[in-house]
């Protein structure tokens, strides 16, 4: 079993190309998570690619590549302190809210 | 089955504190991956928790109280495009690098 | 009753698009109010949308898609603290000035 | 009937004092609502005023004296585009969403 | 006698188009005084306007028109320190510079 | 009768001493105008002063010793376009408002 | 013998231009010397001039108009704290350096 | 054996001009190594070069000359406070890692 | 004659620190010109040393280490474009201005 | 022989910290190269590097807990397309200037 690299991909888009961009990217290998995310970045991809030269690969080479990509900044993992991943166990741990006004019901 | 919600949190921490803090992150319920990164912030934690409110109860009242952790910023995802995970077959997936310079062997 | 979820977008445009845009971003479906407002950006619109994912709808595949519209930063509501709304007795409260010097009255 | 201004203000707090800076900032009359937020400020407050003065009555003299306030940023508005507010009728125009993967379901 | 608003606006022009468009702005209603500025904007407008929505009018609908103009941002004075305006007693408390040295004489 | 320099000074404040620095200001020498206003910084200070030199002796040596004042930013006019000055009739002929939505009357 | 005002343009040229506007700048009057700069930025001119009028004249109606020049930023002095120039006795005074390991022979 | 000066370049390409620009800088003398890297920027260049004159040559006359290549951004090394090169001896000193978790083995 | 190596050196200090530190750097060797500037930073320092390695020396042991400097950011000049200094003749060569409104008389 | 990894460090020191934190980084095992650089870093360190995972033990544990680093900001090299180190050859190669005005000589 070898190890995996995490990277997070920050993605700005063309403003009509975030859908199309988004699908482009869940189908590139290394590719693992796509999210349209808050903030000033339009889309976010989370790679896991076995070398350090795949990252060039994935980003330089698909990634950058794909119509209505307008820049990218990645950030890369150089080291790993948790990986529970999100299984059923990691996600009940949380309990329900206690503070905080509850959300304003609609009328 | 309920949904669950992503969010990445950007952290800063004070220069003598990331692995503590790293270490103190790894056991909060809803963190579900903690990396040191390059670039300007010193960890990134994934999140993955049941309700938009959880986000406010790790962010706020757990992250925020980690001694060491100085500022946060968090993305959250409101859009799936993709979540394959780092499952063997989507590794393999990336084909070995062609492009580039072999890096400098040790002499 | 369903929770409301609330988002402040911060919207750019081209500098002769503000109104067209304006207009146009005041008749999306989950856009309650929109601003031209002070500051860097030209309009502010807040969204009340019943689900996460209409955030994505509403921001990516509308307003992106509005003739003017150049780039968006998009902020989640994760925890609500207050939300009295506009009535009559919150703007009442709000005691007339006792500071500052009076309006440079027009001669 | 007098109009009432609308001011969106950004606030930082120090990281332990976001809760119960929220809390105050709930209770300052001319504050309409307040929301913990995602990306690098901690809340944002609303504010609905009757005069241009009350703004500096609400943020110079009551936010910024709140105990771990520690900066804000004030955009006001100076045009309204569209006041729908948050009633029944304009959350439930906002359709199901269509695009997108569906949430990974937690197993 | 009713009030004034003020409010100051920073103005991005294109390389070759700051002249004429300082010229425009300073035939805008509204505008009352118009500077070329050290720093990274080219021009500076200081708005004297009767109400908050005229602000609209001669920033969104007068100068954002004015050829050459590329970008603004406006900050706007929601509350009066002081209002001496340039009358010859308050230049004249000025007093003649004590420190610093004398200006490099041009031999 | 000599010219007058114009500068627009920008500053920021300690939290609780937005006011007391206000009012310091106003009594400076070459301060003619004082406003709290929108946007990231706290104050801006418009000088009307005889010589360049003066600049620095109400800046460097007057403004930055007010007790609260923690940062201050200098745009000094090296070229006047218009000085009308908010005399009657320039306030007056900036029209009623046309566009925009009337303010939400408060019921 | 009148008095000089110094002021320090940064400029940002088009990628293929930094020379040829290098060129050009040498040869406008007031601009005393011109460098290319390591940082962001890719020329800096040091304007050495009469008038603050003449500041506009030279940034605003000699060099923004040169081809290549995409943006300026000019920073005015408005004190002089030394002037001695670069005359034989200031650059002997500055010592040999004791710090630091000598250049990296090349072999 | 003259001094070699150290330069670090930071290189914005074209999306889709990474590798191309990547191999013209491999073949610019003076350019000693060059890299894709993390964060904003894309492409780093590390000049080693005999005089101060040369930096503008490989910059300005060489890398911003290369197709591609967007804008630059120079560090000159003022003072070399160690230079040990990557050699058997220094890379072998680097221990294991101790701390953190071991990288998810891909099942 | 050796060559000069000119390096701008933006200085940022503490708010009651601008005079002390100006004085202070105008007595040091390889400083020929300190001036207050407009915009964010305080003080600019032109340096004039025989060495690159000069620049460290100044910057680093002497510049820094003033009582009331917080901050610098150097720009050192790699090519040198044009030297006239400020002789008489340069300063003679800028026309009277033609252009922008006459300053406005004191009344 | 196993590869190296590549990692560009920009690294704030205290103002008074910067010949001290450069001497101790010049000792921590997987630092090649350490300079004092233009720009608003204080000083850059060159890793080589022989594991992902060494990045974060020389910059987590050695590098951010020398005395006098404030901040740390890393950029780590994912492809590598040049690397001709700074041997004889390489800077032979790179032509004497042939633009520019030559150096002011000091009279």
């Amino acid at each position: 079993m070898s190890d995996v690299i995490t990277a997070i991909v920050q993605i700005d888009c063309g403003t009509d190309a975030v859908t199309t961009a988004a699908n482009a990217l869940a189908n590139v290998a290394g590719v693992a998570e796509v999210y349209s995310v808050t903030g000033r970045k339009d889309l976010i991809a989370i790679l896991r690619v076995p070398h350090l030269d795949s990252v060039a690969d994935v980003v330089t080479t698909k990634i950058l590549r794909i119509p209505g990509v307008v820049n990218t900044q990645t950030q890369l993992a150089f080291r790993v302190h948790a990986t529970r991943g999100a299984d059923r166990e990691s996600i009940d741990d949380v309990p329900e809210s206690t503070t905080g006004v509850p959300e304003p019901a609609i009328r």
